[in-house]
């Protein structure tokens, strides 16, 4: 499936990107196909992969020192065909 | 943790109200508090249990027949207090 | 259509109570049917009236002194029947 | 500000790509600075143009035959700084 995570702090200050990028760093070791955008990521994997991906990135932004931590997921699993990061882009951009 | 969390299928017809009863009755059987509202259901628990607690559900509704499934999970968790479905209803009700 | 909205500030310290109090406020205020729940409010009403109250809310947000806003919003908007917040939650418990 | 924005058909078969693409089309040609992923677009603007914006959208995917259309929006607002895509982007790669 594809998930579009995002994991922030609330009460940090305005400026949260050092929180963000620590979470960027533990989805790019992970090993897992992801896409970096301006308001999130999108990660490729299944379920279990994903939610423990998750855990490993807000557990992270806490020991950082937040005290209240946002966690939003948007997931979208297909069993009807394999979909990936690269072939959903593409399907659209294929009917433009 | 506080997670607002909404499993529906695409493709399956307009009306979705069984594919989201069903799930809303493994949240039921879950043991763990819950509110149900017009646009998904919050369920107070720890990450693994709310995260497992999803994966029944997506499972039962590709069950019922779906071939794409949405999931929305948008989770509050706070270490520096304990915080309830009702303690955060309350706290904003006596704000105003 | 019906419309799960929230709107919180980051950087304002954990406890965002007083502001997400003072956009319910302004929510009770506008007359539209909504329900309050522990993760945002369901608003029912025209595309129009929904972002207009919303614009009011982060405006008044930004007003009790907050640097940055998180505005969520979820819409569900049917044109082969009409929706309501109690018409769609009555159409799940019927099937349960 | 910076709103991640997704609008989807609920009912028209798995496959909505026909739908995102129209609404793709729309964000392109709206001249606001966009980013396209693979879960939703995000856009660059004021709020009255990212709300407008989507109601376009929304009315074309509609136009199309959809019964029932799903609008996601995540929105950051910022008055502390501006606020873009890039700098935004940049600011966590400068962290990693």
């Amino acid at each position: 499936m594809i998930a579009d995570i995002s994991i922030a702090p609330v009460g940090e200050g305005a400026s949260v990107s050092k929180y963000v990028a620590r979470a960027v760093a533990i989805i790019r070791e992970s090993g897992l196909k992801h896409e970096f955008h301006s308001m999130g990521t999108n990660v490729e994997g299944s379920y279990d992969e994903i939610v423990k991906l998750v855990k490993r990135c807000s557990d992270a932004v806490f020991k950082l020192g937040a005290e209240r931590v946002l966690i939003r997921m948007y997931m979208d699993d297909r069993h009807d065909k394999v979909s990936t990061i690269e072939g959903k882009k593409q399907s659209v951009e294929n009917k433009l």
